[in-house]
């Protein structure tokens, strides 16, 4: 079944508006009067709408009925990502929107070599974003994950404390995410570093903090690989994962 | 501290021998008369050795100990992925090794648009087994996964069912991972399809053959994605992800 994002501003009345580039998709896919299609508002509801009229700029659906979205998770994780090198930040926001992360966010750490300003940070995760609106279209997400950065590290480690459960991961070692994830947290940051891992001294300030130091394990993953991998862990183990 | 892999055959008499292509790399990195290094024989054993001679061509290095390599899991999981468009196939490859995959085999399913014959299989799976050599090597396996083959639907699936435990994922849903790994196999078939999905008729032979048939989740996992997830889940839930 065709499934469509809108502004939640554009489902009133009982009827979604489908339009601008939308629209143009719905076109491509001829929706035909009295078709049924998924539209999304974007902030976690799906509805499901009859096709009222399809014109070249606008479709118009009868809400028919709704329901969350069920590719949305029940835990809001947000990805704390070090910047890495080149295209490697597609893939981290694709892959962990893909897996149900809420947020991705990007840090500087002392060993990454990328060190973006802020004006290049901001246009960095412009682009990011509509990494992050295909990705969560592709994968049936109801909601389109924010990606955005903070300006430095201890930024990063105040605003991923304030999540109920916040996990560190270290190439040093640390607990199994069987052990750490009991019952189910309804907010968790996931922390991961850059290509050349953490210093020592970052390790120390996250356990200050209490963060919990976190293992994926004793072979090493690249920077690319352990966001994906650390966000498709924890829903694994709160039940959203299948 | 530096690791290399080295022929098993070039581990007797209490020395390892590094040459070739091994060598240039321990010139690179300068190794001197003394210094203790970890020589891999590729089957999952780690040696500790202190050099005791290093020219151009070979470094000797004395055995001082030896362990099972850290980075293997004890469970055999075989990734067999259906054949993906272009460039997915290192991807997959890369991922699932550094995930901790025994082995990982590419199948034509119905859906598949790249549909190799035998002779370009067989180069492409030469070429993706230098990608398993690296990522291996990157990552702190024990043992150089194979990558390899066969030419059928119902060829892979025979093959798959000989593994104590044989997942099935299917995107139209099946059973939590959570409820399948409860007690830990030796050996694990991880089953994942094409761009477009299983048709079918597929997934009916497959649980036909009492194929346990799982799910990811209610998010759409891409094709290079499903199987890095399906390993690391696989690993997470046996105690060998941390």
């Amino acid at each position: 079944m065709a499934r469509f994002f809108v502004a939640a501003s554009n489902i009133f009345g009982g009827i979604a508006y489908i339009n601008g580039k939308d629209a143009e998709h719905a076109k491509v896919l001829r929706l035909r009067k009295g078709e049924i299609v998924v539209v999304c508002d974007g902030k976690g509801t799906d509805y499901s709408c009859r096709v009222k009229s399809s014109s070249p700029g606008t479709v118009e659906a009868e809400i028919i009925g709704k329901a969350p979205s069920a590719g949305e998770p029940d835990v809001d994780v947000t990805v704390y990502a070090a910047w890495p090198k080149g295209d490697k930040t597609e893939t981290i926001v694709q892959k962990t929107v893909e897996l149900g992360a809420k947020s991705i966010v990007f840090y500087p750490s002392e060993r990454c070599v990328s060190r973006p300003d802020d004006i290049s940070a901001s246009k960095k995760c412009a682009r990011l974003a509509r990494i992050a609106e295909e990705a969560a279209k592709q994968c049936g997400r109801g909601i389109i994950p924010e990606v955005r950065f903070v300006s430095s590290y201890d930024d990063m480690l105040l605003e991923a404390s304030r999540n109920e459960l916040a996990l560190f991961f270290y190439e040093e070692g640390g607990e199994s995410l069987r052990d750490v994830i009991a019952a189910k947290p309804a907010s968790v940051s996931v922390i991961t570093g850059p290509e050349g891992g953490f210093e020592p001294s970052e390790a120390a300030r996250a356990a200050d903090m209490r963060f919990i130091t976190a293992t994926l394990g004793a072979r090493i993953l690249r920077c690319e690989t352990a966001p994906a991998i650390a966000v498709s862990s924890v829903m694994l183990l709160t039940g959203n994962l299948g």
